[in-house]
């Protein structure tokens, strides 16, 4: 196989990468300069070799614990519950949370043998067991058939250790426009909404 | 910048990779085994090292001549001038043509600065020179404005040079449907139609 092959094989690996794209960015990496593509490499390695889940939180970061973890002014009463990594930015790109964050690594999903066990759940109980300073988890899991099972679970596991557990509003999204929203949304959004 | 930013920010140079999806690539390779991550950066950093344009045809290649070139089987009598190597694996994927190569490196475009002498241009004009084996420069430049302006000026180039200069015939693609083609396409077919 040749090189060219095999870097195209590489990047048709990576998600919604298709054969077409894959073959693009292949002859992209040909036409850049060698230090560009190196530091496209290298930064591959980097984070591969140096980037580990925070032993609190679970998200991913260079030093553990994590910089939410380890920040004295983050707000240590509340904890934001979300799936992926990944969704931290989003949530910290609003500036309105400033508590504390639990990585899941997904979702239940009992068709991919995804159970409880196979999330970081675990860890989240030990957090907010009596005693500790957490006083309400917000679960921000997906709007997703998989997500609203996994706060349900959740809710259940977590509620009775006497922490408030709540969840993200659903509703129309803000831009969103009411004729192509589906029913079960603009149904949510109609039972609660909210005096103006 | 943390190891995470820098890459998301080596991803979203890629073409056609915005911050979104090279966010998700990121947690992608951040997920995936140490191996498999260091397999695509190994990748990348041998197509750059190892690879490089044929001397004669202009194609990326590990070893120079190239494949094409260096094929003593593929018929020396005509050559295929293409916008970029990749166009390369799309031809041969027809299976319909057995001549050689030549890769412009892009195509003709005064507006980004492209005139003439950015192309693999007077390589091609040495090749077609009188003496030399080459009775046909089949024209397969993209059907764009650029790509007809390359072919139109190549045509006038290589005509005096005694060797018969073609163009890809234009038409409306198979499976393709004639209530969605533009006017000019279907001009053109009318124009080009053939006897059943």
């Amino acid at each position: 196989m040749s090189l060219i092959e095999r870097l195209t094989d590489e990047f048709a690996r990576l998600p919604g990468i298709g054969r077409k794209t894959a073959l693009r960015l292949t002859y992209h990496v040909l036409k850049t300069s060698p230090p560009d593509a190196h530091r496209l490499a290298d930064a591959i390695v980097a984070v591969t070799e140096r980037v580990r889940p925070c032993e609190i939180c679970g998200s991913y970061t260079e030093e553990s614990p994590c910089e939410f973890c380890s920040n004295p002014r983050r707000d240590r009463s509340i904890i934001c519950v979300v799936e992926e990594g990944s969704d931290i930015a989003a949530i910290e790109g609003t500036g309105e949370f400033h508590g504390l964050y639990h990585v899941l690594g997904g979702r239940l999903s009992p068709l991919d043998g995804v159970g409880p066990a196979e999330l970081n759940i675990r860890a989240l109980v030990e957090r907010v067991s009596p005693g500790s300073s957490v006083r309400e988890v917000v679960l921000e899991t997906n709007p997703s058939v998989e997500g609203e099972a996994t706060a349900l679970y959740l809710h259940r596991l977590l509620s009775p250790l006497g922490v408030r557990v709540t969840r993200i509003a659903r509703g129309l999204p803000v831009g969103g426009d009411l004729e192509y929203a589906d029913g079960v949304t603009i149904a949510e959004a109609l039972q609660h909404r909210r005096e103006m």
